[in-house]
């Protein structure tokens, strides 16, 4: 298993040089997430190919426009399109109320039902416990009530290992049993087998945050400590420090470092000013501390398979 | 003078065949309207070089998401670009609510003012009474409350004759009587020189309505009776005429009899369904009624200015 992000926009507040606002695909285990939905965002799913019945978990961070303004017209159109399943949808205070107004207005009485989820904004809380995962909100420090996301596998079961299995017969109990860790005892209580003669470590289980938007908040490092990757908002380069402060933003300077201290496996940097046409001064300043910093250019697809 | 109207989008419900949401600028006089907004209008905008900051009006006809979920998105960027001037915005009722709540919970404060009309539905009213012209409702029948517009040009002045005005000394009240039709009187009353000698007729005043979305209406046939441009609303062809009943909305015959019956200048046929990949069966059908007719195909623009 491993988990699959796709860029679909990534752009700050204003749309400019052909980048869009916010909206991301996640894939996890046979779960697909989108994450925020700028205006236009069911364009651009189209665009790459993005079928929307996937779809059924949605979390918006916040209630700037350009982190939710594409998801009235995208649950319109999985509407019209005849969806019946379930929607989750995970977000800030005032969002469902926004939605149920539109609906109203419009006499719309949506084919499926969305289950609300609304963040408690400040707090860290699970909004999502899956068999394998879990979603968990990480409070940001921006203008507005906001959040990020930390996605986390669950510890996956011991592998067996189907070589040494040739040799003894064993119920599906002790498989089970086997998968949990545990040694295979015979009637008196004494080993049988031990475990680790049949099994070998779990694959690993993957974890991502999406960090946006947000203030630099260094607290937040033993949360995230060691994932394996870590979306954080960068919409200024550093010569532009002041200005993120007092817009309650992040440099790419100030990401990379947390990504560091953090220790996470891969940065992406987004939510990139409209001020930069090119965005080598973000990516070089970051890579200058953490070099697996990537940007997130609309259309990449990152994966993380621990390979 | 002339009329002009550049198509942003013109495709109903869903996003298909790279058509877009209905939207449409109009300039008349030297005003410029954007006349229905659905979602990602402001990208349609910019592929076009329309300048945000020249639309001073914007018409909503109704709150289906097809219409307007690209207005809370321009409002916003028209802020973030520093617009001061006011802006009108006609609609719905309920519209107003929308955006007041999307820009409470995002704490935005507009840096401009926003002079909200709604209109009321089902009656016909005058709601821009400029000295060049005049925008009144036209109450379609829809399945929410929704009007079209109309946008008619006051009978212009005479025009003065330059040549014939060489031998002939007049006061600056003289030449403003005469661009009324006045003669120009000597003291004892008699007549100096007749009107028609010195002038000659008014520029013609130019008219365009905007219906959309409806069911077909011959009732308001006198309202329109004349007018230079035509935007109709077909849905679908008349294969689907039971369908269009069912959903409110028009065929491509209905609308070009329609349009014969009230003798207007040019008809543009938009609001396509996705079902129609090609529109071929909608303009074929309208021409053979009404050969004046035309696709709202985004990025034509319409002349009207009577050569």
């Amino acid at each position: 298993m491993s988990l699959e992000l796709l860029i679909l926009g990534s752009n700050s507040a204003a749309f400019a040089h052909r980048r869009h606002h916010t909206a991301q695909l996640f894939k996890l285990q046979d779960q697909h997430f989108l994450i925020d939905c700028g205006e236009g965002t069911q364009l651009l799913m189209k665009r790459h190919q993005v079928k929307l019945s996937r779809i059924d978990h949605i979390f918006i961070s916040h209630l700037h426009g350009d982190h939710y303004f594409g998801l009235i017209g995208l649950l319109s159109t999985m509407h019209l399109f005849g969806r019946k399943k379930e929607l989750l949808l995970v977000g800030p205070p005032g969002l469902s109320e926004i939605i149920q107004l539109q609906l109203r207005y419009s006499e719309t009485s949506l084919n499926f039902h969305i289950r609300f989820i609304e963040f408690k904004p400040g707090q860290s809380e699970v909004v999502m416990d899956h068999p394998k995962f879990t979603v968990t909100t990480v409070p940001m420090d921006h203008r507005v009530p906001c959040s990020g996301y930390l996605f986390r596998e669950k510890p996956k079961k011991r592998r067996i290992d189907r070589k040494m299995m040739e040799d003894v017969k064993l119920s599906h109990l002790d498989i089970s049993r086997l998968k949990d860790g545990q040694d295979i005892l015979n009637e008196d209580g004494s080993v049988k087998y031990e475990n680790k003669l049949l099994t070998s470590d779990p694959n690993p289980s993957f974890s991502y945050a999406f960090f946006s938007d947000t203030k630099l908040r260094p607290e937040l490092k033993s949360m995230i400590e060691g994932v394996d990757m870590l979306y954080h908002e960068a919409t200024f380069a550093n010569d532009m420090k002041d200005r993120a402060e007092q817009t309650y933003h992040t440099t790419a300077e100030q990401a990379a470092q947390f990504a560091k201290d953090a220790n996470v496996g891969k940065l992406i940097l987004g939510h990139f000013s409209a001020r930069y046409k090119e965005l080598d001064p973000i990516i070089n300043e970051a890579r200058a501390i953490f070099p697996n910093a990537e940007l997130a250019i609309e259309g990449t697809k990152f994966i993380v398979d621990g390979k």
